[in-house]
């Protein structure tokens, strides 16, 4: 097993503002992908999708400021099983956020790709709290060819 | 043991273009920091300066247009003795980077933020070759506190 490690900060946001972003249809619309829909309830599923595909995440944990816990149930066959985990803390005039893509079974060359993407969003998401805008996708970073 | 991965993909670029800004003082000096030093010989110690500290890396193997390892050998203790490995090939009008940080002991929260850094480091490697233009310390784009 192999995972996924990113951290960053979000200047002058309380960990409310980012668990916002990442607890509503609207929040997740606005940094990861403008076609988002479903339920951000506990037992519910988000259904993300991209031009080349998607991802559909069961909500696993939410405690309020302070965690999320997302599991892969759809998507590509890589990812299915996976969870993603964001820990929030303040820490000074910043909002601490510390990603975990967990659980992929191998290191191939698709988890590298994802790593880099996955940095470019999280960095979406901070510009999003910061200043309003994010860069979800179609507008999202690109790291390689069109992904 | 934990790694850090990623992939970029450098659009019109030759491997040999990669290779050359991963094996050269100005190159590097292009995308990473400003603040570079000594041999990029193999066996040689290259010097990476940065406002807050630095790292020295030993280039331990280099194939032309194919493959780069370096050995941290002075640094933050968490980096002393870990690996950076860079892969490349050519796909299509793309060179693939594939890029391995490894030999983590743990995965910190030191690490984590050392994933989203390297992603920024990398898009600007890619930006580098793609346009002339990197974001090399200190102009580098910011994840956290000033880091």
């Amino acid at each position: 097993m192999v995972d996924i490690l990113h951290r960053v900060g979000v200047k002058d946001a309380t960990p409310k503002q980012v668990y916002d972003v990442l607890t509503t249809i609207d929040g997740l619309a606005g940094w990861w992908t403008d076609d988002t829909k479903g339920s951000t309830d506990v037992g519910g599923v988000i259904e993300f999708r991209f031009p080349p595909g998607g991802f559909d995440m069961e909500v696993v944990d939410q405690r309020p400021s302070e965690r999320v816990t997302w599991k892969v149930v759809d998507g590509p066959e890589e990812w299915v099983g996976t969870t993603i985990d964001w820990d929030l803390r303040q820490d000074g005039d910043y909002t601490i956020v510390m990603f975990g893509h967990r659980g992929w079974k191998e290191p191939v060359e698709f988890m590298h790709h994802c790593s880099t993407k996955w940095a470019t969003y999280l960095m979406s998401l901070k510009s999003l709290v910061e200043t309003g805008v994010g860069a979800p996708a179609p507008r999202d970073v690109h790291v390689a060819y069109p992904d």
